[in-house]
């Protein structure tokens, strides 16, 4: 997979979390190892399709993470995952990939976005089913780390 | 949302069943609550995405339920949630949701699927993030109970 397809989703995570929550996260090296697994607490999946690709895009959070990230954008305190978390957890997948929707029409790719679901559940993992490439993005924050799993079928 | 738009859904689940894996099930009432959640041991998740509508469903199924089913389907015993098993979700995702995509076609409902996600995790709940209904859809089998969630967005 090409970068031009996965730095839009960086970028667009980067943002969402910089001008909605405050929070500064260090985007680590993005790995295509198939043994890697996405592993968190709680996890906002929504499917993409486009007339030339399938595609899925996973976010997951430590409960750290995302009591946090859930803290700063609400200006309360936030302490673990309930309903408030995981709605936040929706909301976060729609925006970024939204945001990356955009910045890949400007360079002539559309796709269409699928309703997200949000998965909770103590340190459970998320694999896409596909033969194509399957690209695990950690990032790393004061509060702990994250990960997105993306993959496009192309 | 309309029952047209549920039983192809219901009908693809029993057909792959009951040809691929020889295991009957029954399908309870489906449950609009917001508050009833699909809950089990591992998930298949899949976007689905037409010009109307946006679409995701899940089939959530426990440890005993999973593990009859890929007993039958591979012929050999299979006794806890391995890459094996996650696999096989992905496949039975793929294929209730492309058997249902046949069935709405037939009625002149099209629709994309994207690309299937697998989660693993004692336990976990999966919710869809959206404002329209949201269907849960209980199955009964001699080894268990498994659930599909659906949504669409229209």
């Amino acid at each position: 997979m090409k970068a031009e397809f996965i730095n839009p989703f960086i970028e667009s995570m980067l943002n969402v979390l910089t001008t909605m929550a405050s929070l500064e996260a260090q985007p680590g090296k993005p790995l295509l190892k198939d043994d890697e697994l996405a592993r968190g607490d709680v996890t906002g999946l929504i499917g993409m399709t486009s007339p030339q690709a399938k595609g899925s895009l996973a976010i997951s959070f430590s409960e750290s993470v995302i009591c946090k990230i859930a803290s700063n954008m609400l200006g309360e305190s936030v302490s673990r995952i309930d309903e408030t978390a995981t709605d936040l957890v929706g909301e976060l997948t729609n925006m970024v990939t939204g945001g990356a929707k955009n910045l890949l029409a400007e360079k002539g790719y559309d796709f269409d976005m699928a309703i997200p679901a949000v998965v909770a559940g103590k340190d459970h993992s998320v694999t896409h089913k596909t033969k194509g490439p399957k690209i695990l993005l950690p990032f790393s924050t004061n509060s702990g780390r994250f990960y997105i799993e993306i993959c496009f079928d192309q």
